[in-house]
Formats: structure tokens, C-alpha cells, sequence
């Protein structure tokens, strides 16, 4: 069984920021959000956790081993660097998308994303080293097949995207629906999903989804760890296995 | 009718460096790939373009009045703060997705984009000054009805997320098929589309047939200019009348 | 004879911001600080201007071709980035000393640096294009003699930092006393001077000057130019043709 | 008894690359100093320590509590986001200045800063935590007083820069002569000084040291911590206390 540590970063009273007097320029959004985003990765990564952009102004990281201290340092830490600031709302289980939905919940209670007197919540009670296992998380990170031979070199630019783009939306389904799992977008061709205990066939499946779906070949690289840095790593060794081997799913 | 600069920005052989001599931290990864998107931005923008994240290896941007030199003082300014080089292919046209087209298939001729012997490929020739007029561009940004109140206050985060995302996958994939526009997420529950001269009509259109696919309610400001920026910040603009009007597509 | 536009950057109210409603950690500050004269440094920059950091909540830049709709377009990227805000007072001189001057009385009869009212001040008119000359500038760019084999090799690091910062004292007193120069530390052992017209003998003594007061033994590479970039960029080359001649001063 | 560990952090083979094939845009390279400097301030400072820019290309970091694999994590997420690479040594010693001495021998004697074929050395023995103790590092912030009043709003904003950077030089050499301190200029009228043991008498003599010197006038806060954070916020704490009782010397 996994054990998954969610926290659910969102911006307070955003929308109205970004038309405050008047629409704000969007490259200054776009830096602002993407450098957020970057600071976020390095204060929760420099603690083994993982952060995905997801919207921007909701983002989830994956935050086993990371204590509250430490959450309550990353959002004192932007509010001294940015001029908006971050509610952070933490929950674990089993399910990773039952982890999200309760960190959810629990900030919701508080009032709206855009409740201009709700900021800087801290919600959530991080795990305590001894109730931690080497195994809290399974990571699988998957990729599309020769993405550069089929796509990149071959399709305009934009309709390479629309591909890789459509793998995601279905992936992202698929692996919510049936598996609870959270799987985000990391660039490139590839994704990165949160999962709970999910064997080989269950992965065959979801990538088979995906190519009846899609017509988009993915392949699987999947591991356990304490963190998210050490089941990712995992993953992302077991998905060079894949590469080596010509094999589609790969355990660490 | 418009006339779309677009520059198509490509990682030289990315894919190899991302594993080489074994896998790097994905955090470190994200926040490379978050910054040099944000630098871009900024890039770019200073001289009133737009970039979009893409797929973070292959960035979309809008150049319309930048010129080759600054084509070549970007690709220098990213040699030298970043361990990864860009090439920057340029092409015009009525169509966005055409002047897209040309300019993927012109970087294409010069190799793979795994490559290791095409680096900072320098292509195309941006518009000259007498060649541009005020209304070159088209653009639209679209927004989610109070996505606030019907997602990200009422559900869990990731649920909000495949909404919004469904609707960008559906919108990306019609505003092409139908329109030849190029559209972006870019954060939020926002979507900002490069268009060729279309009207209110096809807006609505659009902005129907999301609803249908999807069950999202999206409403559009739309702009033309000599710039990104120009025609960018008319479109929020325009996107305020919708709010304040309780209006579906708006023109400036 | 030069003609330096010189724009002032003053951080508004910093001090009392650094220390409410508690004193603020200071990696924060540093990362602050750090960062937003990264962007001043890049934002300036792709216009061709410098920016130097001297005490970080005061910066220098040389803005020649910089004009007033840049400057306001700087000072609002800043806004919508930082947590803080900057004033911006621009004025030209054929002494880059007086225009310092004048730039910064300009700005302190607006008011205090600690006056929580006067925010965002944007003033004085940079030169008009036909103002404008291809010599404006006269850039120095000043370099110890093998620092690499005299100091960092050989002495702990504080102690070469003394040596390199004594030299950077004196030679910027030196540089402002005689000469009406505004001298930057910019790293390592490089010392950048904004200097009015001045010979080749001037810059001996300068060197002799510091020689005599701290022993360390320095080389200059001296260009003239419209932009700061076009001077530097001209006065790195000279610095280069020193390293292969084994000469003290060189002008481009 | 303070017990200080230091770690030196040199870019490798960095005045070679600055010219290679060509001298680099200024802007680009002040871009890449400064953000390096701010992310190195993030990652040493998420875990307690604190990083001084020095020269830009020889940085100083106090990193009590950061541990060999810390160290080398820093290490990997530079070389992984940066065109440049960094060598770290670190020693303890009561005395701050042997410490760094200690640090720069072992460097020095894998090759010199210019050598090419020494990249990323990782050298020295951090304390273990059973070797730490509360009261490790004694750290002093130094400011200067009413520097608004009698500076910033009075002269122009280089001969304030001169007064602020002579009291500096002036400062840092009596504290190393005198006192084995190693002391950092931090931006506007600050300075922080890494200390061994020292009574308000020796802080008191340093202050009138520099105002006999330079006519400057400082205070002190001061405090001791088991790391750079604690020691460093109890001393800005202590410096509040000046500035509420006008005194001069305050420990925590
Ligand atoms: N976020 C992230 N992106 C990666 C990683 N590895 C590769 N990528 C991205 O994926 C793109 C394609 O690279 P590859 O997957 O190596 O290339 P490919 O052509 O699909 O080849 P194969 O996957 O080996 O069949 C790159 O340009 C990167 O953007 C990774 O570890 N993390
Ligand atoms: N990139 C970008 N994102 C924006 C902009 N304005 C708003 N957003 C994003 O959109 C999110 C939702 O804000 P709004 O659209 O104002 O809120 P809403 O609840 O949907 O309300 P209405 O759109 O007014 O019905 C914000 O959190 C931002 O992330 C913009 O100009 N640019
Ligand atoms: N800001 C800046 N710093 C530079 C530049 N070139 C070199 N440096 C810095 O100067 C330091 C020393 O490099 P060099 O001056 O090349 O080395 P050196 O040992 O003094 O050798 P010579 O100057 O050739 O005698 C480097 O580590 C850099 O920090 C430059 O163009 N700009
Ligand atoms: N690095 C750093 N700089 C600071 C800090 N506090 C203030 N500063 C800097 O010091 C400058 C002057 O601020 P103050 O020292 O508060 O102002 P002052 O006029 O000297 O007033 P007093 O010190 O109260 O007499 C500010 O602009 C900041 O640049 C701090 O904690 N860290
Ligand atoms: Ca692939
Ligand atoms: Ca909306
Ligand atoms: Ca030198
Ligand atoms: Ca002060």
C-alpha cells in the first residue's frame, strides 16, 4: 500500500491581482508564474518533494518527508519574494487523489480561492517520521515513443503538441478514473504519474487506453520510494530499462 | 487580413542531455525549463512578443516586430547563462499555423532536433518595418466562467484541473481544425489564441462547441495590433467588457 | 567630449520593508536582491544599457538609447514581479559624475528614500535620437594583473578579497576625485569605470595611483561608444589586446 | 568558544570561459553572477546557512548543520541549470578566518582556479551533528546609522556609495586584523561579520575604529546560534534594540 503526502499550493485572491488597477502585461504574468513555479520546485526539492505547475495558480506537490516547519518556511520564503502569496493545505492517504481531494476540502473550508481575507493558509498535518515507510509512494513516469522520429521532426510544431497534448488529456483521465492516480504534464513527451499500488497490467492497460485512444505509444517507467525524488529516480531508471530493452512497462 | 510572425524556439538535442550521463533530478529539470521559458518571456516580450510554454522544449512565440538582430541577441543571451542552447526558426504568414508550418519545416531541413551537430540553427527572415501595419495580429483571450465559483471552490483540485484542461484540449484542437489558430494555456483558467481575421460569429462558434464536448463555459475578448502585447492587452481589455457586460465574445 | 545618460534606481521605502512587521530572514533578502538586479541587469541590458549594483537598494545604470517609455515600461515589470517597487531619475552630463549628481537631487526633492509616499517616481528626460552621438560614452574596464597567480592561488580567499576590494576603493576614489568617474566592482577582479574623455596617460596614473596605495597592479581596456554595450563591449576587446601585448592601457 | 564552519565556493575555470571565443555581453555575465548567487542563497539557506557573493567567482558560505551530501546536491543542481560549474571545500575552525584559510588551502592544492581539469571538486569534512553545539557560530550585523538621513536623501548617490564602501573596507580589514572575523558587505548600509567569541568591548573598539577612520557611524547586533539563520536573526533582533534604545552595541 502507498502512503502519499499531498499539498495543494494556491495563490490567494489571484484573478483579481492580475486585472488590479488594470489587466497586468502578460509576459510579467508569465515570468511571474513560471518563476513561482521554479522557486517552489527547488524549496520543496531541495527537501526530496516534487512540484507540478499544473494551473499555475493551483499547483500540487507531492510532499512525503516534508515536515511543517518546513512548509511553513516555503510559504514565508515567497511571501518575502513575491508580490502575491500561497496557501499551502497538506493531506495523506493512501489514494493520491484522495490525498488531494482532502487537502482540497480542508483549504475550501476556509473559504474562496478568492477571498481577499483568506491568505496564507496552513492547513494539514505533514507525517511524522515514524508512521513514514520506504515504500509511501509509487511513481511512474512515462514517456512517448520515439517522440522526436515520429512527431517532432516530422509534424509541424503545433500539431505535435495537439498529439502530445491528447496523450495527456486521455492519460490523465484514464489513470484518475480507474486508478486514482495524479498524473501531470512535465514537458517534452513526457508525464509523470502519482500512483497507489498499481501492478504491470494495470500500466499495459492504461497505455493501451491510450494508443486506442490517441494513437500514441507510451512506455512506463515505474518505482517505490520515501520520497518523491527517490521513486521518481526509480522510475526514471527503470524507464531507461525500457529504452535499452524495447519493453513498454518497467519496474525499478 | 492578419500577417503572424511566429518563431519557433527548439532545445538542441534536449532529450539526450536530460539523461546524460545518467537522469537528472526532474526538479532541477523543472526549474531549468520554468526559467528559461520565464527568460524568453522576458526576452521577447521587452520587445512586445509573446511566448508560449508549449512543450517546454519546442516554445511557440509571437516576433511580429522583432527583428533578426534581436532574433540573435536572444539565442546568445540563453548560450550564455544556460547549459542548453536554443534555435530559433522564423516564418510569416496570414495563417498562424502556417507561418508555424514553415517555420518547423524550415529548422526541420536542417536536421533532428536530436541532432548533435544542429546547434543554434538561426533561421528565417523576420518582417521588415515597411512591411507591417497596424492590425498584423489577431488575438483572443479566452476565460473559463467564474471558474472560481463552479470549480475551484466546489471540487477537489485535480478534478478542476481535467475540466480545465478538457476544455483546452477541445478548444486547441477546433480554434486549429476550423480556424488555423494557434491557442495556449496559460495558467489559470485561461487560453489566449493566435488568430487569422475572424469574426464574432466564429467566436461564439468556438465557444459553443467547447461548451458542447465539454460542459465548460468559456467566454473571449478579442484584439488586433501591430504586436503580441498590442494585441494582446486589447484583448484583456476586451475580456473586461465580457465581465462588466456580462458578454460572451467581445472586440475592442 | 561624452554625454552620459545616467538613470538612478532607488528601491522605494526598502529599509523599513526589510524589517516589518519582524526583520525579514535574510537569504530572502539576498535572493531578493540578487534577483531583481538580475532583471534590472537584462532589462536595461536588451536596450544596450549596464546596470550596476553598487548598494542594491541604489543602483547605477548607464541608459544612453534608453528612452522614457522604456523606463516606464522597467518600472512597471518591477511592480508586477517584486514585492517592492523603484524609482527611476534619469539625467545626462558630459561629467557621469554630474549626471549622477543631478539624477539623484532630482529624485530627493520628490522626497525621502524612507518616505512611504513617494512611490514609483519616474523622472527626467533621456536624450532624444538626434541628441544622440556615436562617442557618448567612454567606458574603462579594469583588470588585475594574473589575480588567478598572485592571489586566488595563493592566498586564503578573504585575504585576496581584501587586496581586490582595497584596490576597488582606491581606484574609485581615485576615478571620482580626478576624473568625475563612476567606478563598479563587477566580479572577480574586474572593475568597470564610466569615465568622461580622458587620455591614455589619465588611465596610467590611475593605475600608478593604485599601485602606489595598495600594490596591486592593474590593466585598463578603454572604447568609446553610443550604448554602454557598444563602449564595454569595445573596452573588453582593448582589456583582451593588453593580455596579448602585455600593455598597461589600450584603447579600442 | 565558537566553532565555525565554512565552506568556499569557487566557479571553475571561470575567467577562461568569460572570454571564450569571445568576451561575453557584461549584461549576460552580471545576469549569470547574480542568479547563481541567489540560487546558491536558496539552497544553502533552506538549510540554515547563509552565502556571501564576495567576488561573484569566489563566494563564502557559513553552513553549519549542512551536511557532505547536502554539499553534494548543491554541487549537482548548479552544474544541472548552469553553463558553469562550482568546486566546494569546506573546514571548521574556532577562528572564521582559519576556517576559510583552511578551506582555500585544500583547493588550492587540488589545482588552481584556472585549471581546467579541475571541475567540481568536493572537498573537506562537515561537523556531525554530535560535534554541533548551540552556540557554534556568533555572528554580528553591523549598520550604519541614520544612513537615510545623513546619506541617501543628503549626497549624491555615488559619494554615498563612496562613504558606505570606505566604512566597509575599513571595517573588514580591522576585523580580520584584529579579530580573525570574516565580514560581508550585504547591500545598502548593512554589513554581517562572522565572529569567534567577542565581548562589546571589541565590538565598541571596531566602531570607533571605522569612525576614526572613515567618520562613519555604526552599530552592532549581535548573537550566537547553532546556525547562520539563528545566530544571524538573533543578531538583526539585537540590532532592533539599538535602534529602539539608541544604543550601540546589543547582544541577543
Ligand atoms: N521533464 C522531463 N522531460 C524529459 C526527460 N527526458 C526527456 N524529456 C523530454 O522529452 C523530449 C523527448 O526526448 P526523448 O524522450 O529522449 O526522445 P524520443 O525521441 O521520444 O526517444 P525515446 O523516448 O528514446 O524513444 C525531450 O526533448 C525532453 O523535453 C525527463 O527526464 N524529464
Ligand atoms: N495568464 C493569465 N491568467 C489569468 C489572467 N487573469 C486571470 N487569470 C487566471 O485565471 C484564474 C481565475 O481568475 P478569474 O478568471 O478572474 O476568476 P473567475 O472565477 O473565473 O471569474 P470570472 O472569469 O470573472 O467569471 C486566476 O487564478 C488566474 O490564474 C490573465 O490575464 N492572464
Ligand atoms: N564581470 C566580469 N568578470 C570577469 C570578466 N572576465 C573575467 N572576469 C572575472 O575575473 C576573474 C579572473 O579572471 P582573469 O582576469 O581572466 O584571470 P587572471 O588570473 O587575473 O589573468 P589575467 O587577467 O589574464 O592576467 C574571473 O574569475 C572572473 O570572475 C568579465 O568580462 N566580466
Ligand atoms: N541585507 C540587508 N539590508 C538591510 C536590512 N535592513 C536594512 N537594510 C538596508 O539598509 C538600507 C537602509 O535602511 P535602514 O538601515 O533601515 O535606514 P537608516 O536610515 O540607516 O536608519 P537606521 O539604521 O534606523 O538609523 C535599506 O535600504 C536596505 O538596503 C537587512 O536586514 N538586511
Ligand atoms: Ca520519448
Ligand atoms: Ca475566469
Ligand atoms: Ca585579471
Ligand atoms: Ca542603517
Amino acid at each position: 500500500m502507498t502512503n502519499t503526502q499531498i499539498t495543494l499550493v494556491q495563490l490567494d485572491n489571484y484573478g483579481p491581482w492580475t486585472v488590479t488597477p488594470n489587466p497586468r502585461r502578460e509576459v510579467d504574468l508569465q515570468t511571474l508564474q513560471s518563476r513561482l513555479y521554479a522557486d517552489l520546485s527547488q524549496l520543496f526539492g531541495t527537501r526530496d518533494g516534487y512540484v507540478f505547475f499544473t494551473r499555475f495558480d493551483n499547483m500540487v506537490a507531492v510532499t512525503n518527508g516534508v515536515d511543517a516547519e518546513d512548509h511553513a518556511r516555503i510559504q514565508e520564503s515567497i511571501r518575502n519574494r513575491y508580490p502575491v502569496t500561497v496557501s499551502l493545505s497538506t493531506a495523506t492517504a493512501p489514494s493520491p487523489a484522495d490525498a488531494l481531494a482532502h487537502a482540497t476540502a480542508r483549504l475550501q473550508e476556509e473559504g474562496s480561492a478568492q477571498d481577499e481575507d483568506r491568505t496564507e493558509a496552513l492547513l494539514g498535518a505533514p507525517l511524522e517520521d515514524d508512521e513514514r515507510t520506504d515504500d509511501d509512494l509509487q511513481i511512474a513516469h512515462f514517456d512517448v515513443n520515439d517522440a522526436t522520429g515520429e512527431y517532432t521532426d516530422e509534424l509541424d510544431a503545433f500539431s505535435t503538441f495537439i498529439h502530445i497534448e491528447q496523450a495527456y488529456a486521455s492519460l490523465m483521465r484514464h489513470m484518475h478514473e480507474e486508478h486514482d492516480s495524479l498524473s501531470f504534464f512535465v514537458g517534452g513527451d513526457n508525464i509523470i504519474a502519482i500512483c497507489p499500488a498499481m501492478d504491470a497490467a494495470a500500466y499495459r492497460d492504461a497505455i493501451d487506453a491510450v494508443r486506442d485512444d490517441t494513437g500514441v505509444d507510451l512506455k512506463v517507467g515505474v518505482a517505490r520510494g520515501a520520497t518523491a525524488h527517490d521513486a521518481g529516480m526509480g522510475a526514471k531508471h527503470a524507464l531507461e530499462v525500457c529504452r535499452e530493452e524495447g519493453t513498454v512497462v518497467e519496474f525499478e
